[in-house]
């Protein structure tokens, strides 16, 4: 690794020690400066010209914005200084098998620009598998109290779309969450392919919810645990809303499973839909309270219903690898409300008797067609099965 | 009742039985001759001129028409002018309390104009009361072998329009049908308003299917039962299918609340959406089949997902007269993700320790927050009633 690309993982590291996530002034401070200088800059190693200051109030859509954006955000950031200590996390980092991923590196994910000026300074991330391109990962977020539909529906989904080449991405929570990473990490477990991507709103070295210690471990062995905040953060609600634009970012689309009214995981919905990424939402018993975010979701137009594996990869687009099942492909065929015949056919079929034979002459009334078109449709109909002559008459024969 | 209502009655009545419903050329020789010279026309009593022939290749749309399409009509309603008596028919009509309702008359359904070419010659109505304007007509179809849920979802739905004032539309068929018509039966049933409206495929004076006989009858006293196809018809699948787009063109809504992959419900849901009329689908289990339909829906953008009569009444626009509930009211306030609360004072909040109080130099580290910020922070989150002031420390205090 360069001298250069080592100076920058370091800042990085800091900076994201020092700045709560999406902390718009230090995010665009390194957008102005670089996050060497901006790094510096919070030190209040070098000092900051009038240039800085302009570039800033750019960033930040505030024309007037004079000195004071940066001045709080030095006096927010300054407490911190203190215990900041960015080669100590990298070692903790390293100690767990984990590396840190930067915008400058190979290995960034490239969809997480397209959160723009909320990008992330760095992912802390564990787990020898690497992350894959946005188009291989699908997010299946929902409730920590999911019932036994809604873990069923999430087993069946996330099984199938790992089979289909999908890598899952979820929160570490209980409930939806954990059944996502389970059921992929069964259906690909040990194989070269991440089974499974937990993102969370802590550091990778704590493991939270304690009850999904067993689960996190696997996790990071089988398949990748990310977080945007260094080794020994606690997970505070802001690092849990702002994991979910996370969550949103890397995939290509976010299915809700089951969620409640008002449920953390619609925020992950509403992050994938201001991204412009397609968001799913699985139906439920209008009885049930788990289903009612989902159903908020798909009324508000926020969200497209999806069902299965399938509906989930024909909506992310070039998602998945593999061609799409036998249902899928059912279901490109139209409604066929009269089941391919003409409307005097199948007028003439609605006229046929199931057994007692007719005459020509009476189906003509019964149909209200003519001769002509009684004759013509008894002949195609005979053709396709559907009508049989017996006993000087005509009958329906079922197909 | 003048003359002319009365010729223009049989005319129409007579039509209804030479014509199958949607006859293209019946229809278009009606709008460019009338009813009263199409019946003579249809009876062969005057000829055709070159004009009626131009007019008629006009209305189908089909520039070189000629004289073809006239002489095939002729040709195919030919073997039904035999039986033709439409003083018979509305004898039999009003033996059985009913009335012919045509576009001539005060009391036609304007909605159903919509309809353009494919509008019904006249409706054959069967009731004491009239047909409410579509701003008031609801419509709920769904699978004949409906599940409990979707009986239970229908029976809510059906109770709820109705008492919102809405009359209930639907198809007078086992399950989803008639759970709709008895649920609004039995929350309106003896009122000066129609409870729900049966629309059927067959004469009026038909009972089918018989084991819906008694629910028919009732409705016929209660409520209205229409059909286009004369006294005495029998139901073939071209005059369901038809059927169907007289529901949706009657009602401001229609809701498939089940349906299989391929229902009829589909059908009338698709007439509904051709129409310009909003459409919704109740959501179900994915594990139902009897849900997929409306999934279906769902997914192809012809339904919106309505879970209960709140959301149907929101739907349809200003259908109901009674205000929204509750319930509506409260959907229309945004998710909050930070229950009011400014970022940094979240940030705040998340800092603050549930029992051990802390300081302000611990709590500006642990947010990431300036001094003063976290002074004026903790201010507003104590007037908020979230944070208190103990042993010279602070902590969080739940709301």
């Amino acid at each position: 690794m360069s001298r250069e690309q080592q100076d920058l993982r370091l800042a990085r590291a800091a900076l994201s020690r020092l700045f709560e996530p999406s902390d718009a002034v230090g995010l665009g401070l390194v957008s102005v400066v670089g996050p060497r200088d901006a790094l510096r800059i919070a030190r209040r190693e070098i000092g900051v010209g009038t240039g800085v200051h302009r570039g800033l109030a750019e960033a930040l859509d505030i024309p007037d914005g004079g000195r004071r954006p940066l001045e709080d955000g030095l006096e927010r950031w300054g407490p911190r200084l203190r215990d900041l200590a960015p080669e100590r996390d990298l070692a903790t980092l390293h100690r767990f098998g984990g590396r840190l991923v930067i915008p400058e590196s190979a290995d960034w994910p490239a969809a997480l620009d397209d959160l723009q000026q909320t990008a992330p300074l760095c992912l802390w991330v564990r787990g020898r598998r690497g992350i894959p391109p946005a188009s291989g990962l699908a997010a299946l977020v929902g409730s920590r109290d999911s019932t036994a539909y809604g873990s069923s529906v999430t087993a069946d989904m996330a099984a199938g779309l790992a089979t289909r080449g999908c890598t899952i991405v979820s929160g570490g929570a209980y409930g939806i969450d954990a059944q996502a990473h389970r059921a992929a990490l069964a259906t690909i477990g040990g194989g070269d392919r991440a089974a499974t991507i937990a993102v969370l709103a802590c550091g990778i070295d704590r493991y939270y919810p304690a009850g999904n210690e067993e689960l996190l471990r696997v996790i990071a062995d089988e398949g990748v645990l990310i977080s945007e905040v260094p080794p020994g953060s606690s997970p505070t609600r802001w690092r849990f809303l702002q994991r979910n634009r996370l969550i949103a970012a890397l995939s290509a689309v976010t299915v809700v499973v089951e969620a409640r009214w008002r449920s953390g995981a619609l925020n992950t919905a509403h992050h994938a839909a201001g991204l412009g990424r397609p968001v799913g939402a699985v139906p439920g018993s209008v009885h049930s309270a788990n289903s009612a975010g989902c159903h908020r979701l798909l009324r508000d137009g926020t969200a497209v219903c999806v069902t299965d594996a399938a509906d989930v990869v024909e909506l992310a687009g070039p998602l998945g690898a593999e061609p799409l099942g036998d249902r899928a492909r059912a279901d490109a065929a139209p409604v066929l409300d009269h089941d391919g015949l003409t409307v005097p056919d199948l007028l003439l079929l609605d006229g046929l008797p199931a057994r007692a034979p007719t005459t020509v002459d009476k189906l003509s009334v019964v149909a209200g067609l003519s001769t002509r078109e009684v004759l013509g449709g008894l002949a195609r109909l005979e053709l396709a099965g559907l009508a049989v002559r017996s006993d000087g008459g005509w009958c329906r024969r079922r197909p």
